[in-house]
């Protein structure tokens, strides 16, 4: 992409879990912490690996309109069952199983982000556009210490992504149209979504997302700009270092 | 209120024209900069108060199920059509009505705010709860230096404050029961709507927000704090004074 076609932009988006986020180190501890005391030994990265293999199938479920949009930690708590019953682990009591559901809302940020987006912000208006609902979002920007202009996403479009509705609604909150705004993640198929919304599309490596190794370091589709992380976003999107941001106006 | 009934409060959510906001003079400040230079003279405070007076016919539409949710801008910018006209001016073009219309986004906070909701993030999530739209909402915080854990209000609940599901969807979003959430408005109707949905209340005197002495200085319905500004609602409400909040852990 040249410098004159990111001109335009005014906004970006991010996705989150695994964008942003490391989910999968961060259940693996949450999951330990909560049941290791129960006395249930499980190997937790793989306990976190089964948890998230039903998101997609459970979001599915609300984008083919077999079931009405409720908030993603309503799945993540259904998920959740499926999981412990498929480890003969039906004995966890309800309040383990909320205070476990609430994991979602603890993960830690990668290195990069909460400095990275200080520096975007000096340039760009900034909000997560994730399937994860608001009070997650608001609990991980506290924990994380990120700034963000507005909680967009899912739960204030109501429908998951990569639904276009999800993209057009953060676009149509910031006033903007879709070239105006990019979308950043770490994930090819968010971003050809996106794109195929008229969105502007940056590519975030996050090679160690499903283990050492494991995530995608290049993107499947066409995007706008590939990065290895949100410090360097900033650069190439000629960002200032974010040093006097606290200075608001 | 005692100290214990405050004990439960976990968010405060904001009403913001009037509130944190002084629209006024604001507006007068706006249109007098976009429709002097045509050579149109007015009695501009009047102006501000003429536009602001179709405010709530204009939401009623909405509220009343007469019109569909639409955000606050286009209403502001049907206002202006109707005030226009009433001085006959209809000559004035569509690009300046336009960019009058933004004016709303251009407001400046009253001097206590941008401080106050500093000390009140240190101990409570802090989202507004106003009928302004979200671009609108982003907009006045980046002028002003606001911090939001959240944009809520009008149109994320696609409908208008004072009706009951505009209150309740905050606390939602949160994940709050109404009790845990304290409406913090310049206005007794807000307040005794959000009391009604079972939220807690503090009333913010803003004497000057309809001209010098004009605004309401007492509640007229029962509230939990009355306050003269924010930093003695953060007082109040036993929060520090939001001098190490760079650190948002």
């Amino acid at each position: 992409m040249t410098p004159s076609s990111t001109a335009a932009i005014k906004a970006l988006i991010f996705d989150v879990f695994g964008t942003l986020v490391d989910w999968r180190t961060s259940i693996a501890r949450e999951a330990e912490r909560l049941l290791a005391p129960q006395g249930i030994r499980l190997d937790w990265l793989d306990f976190a690996d089964q948890w998230r293999a039903q998101y997609q199938p459970a979001m599915e479920e609300v984008r083919a309109g077999r079931m009405p949009f409720c908030k993603l930690d309503l799945l993540h708590r259904r998920n959740l069952d499926v999981v412990l019953r498929a480890h003969a682990l039906e004995d966890v009591d309800a309040p383990t199983r909320a205070e476990l559901t609430l994991a979602w809302h603890r993960l830690d940020a990668w290195p990069d982000v909460a400095q990275g987006l200080v520096a975007l912000r000096t340039k760009f208006l900034l909000a997560p556009c994730s399937n994860g609902n608001i009070s997650l979002m608001v609990d991980l920007a506290r924990r994380n210490g990120l700034l963000w202009d507005a909680i967009l996403g899912a739960e204030v479009a109501r429908d998951y992504k990569p639904k276009p509705a999800v993209y057009r609604h953060a676009a149509e909150a910031f006033d903007l149209s879709p070239h105006e705004v990019m979308m950043v993640a770490a994930h090819s198929d968010d971003l050809q979504a996106a794109a195929d919304c008229g969105l502007a599309t940056a590519f975030v490596a996050r090679p160690d997302e499903h283990g050492l190794g494991m995530g995608e370091t290049e993107p499947a589709c066409r995007v706008d700009l590939r990065v290895d992380h949100l410090l360097e976003l900033a650069q190439r999107l000629g960002c200032g270092t974010g040093a006097s941001v606290a200075s608001e106006r």
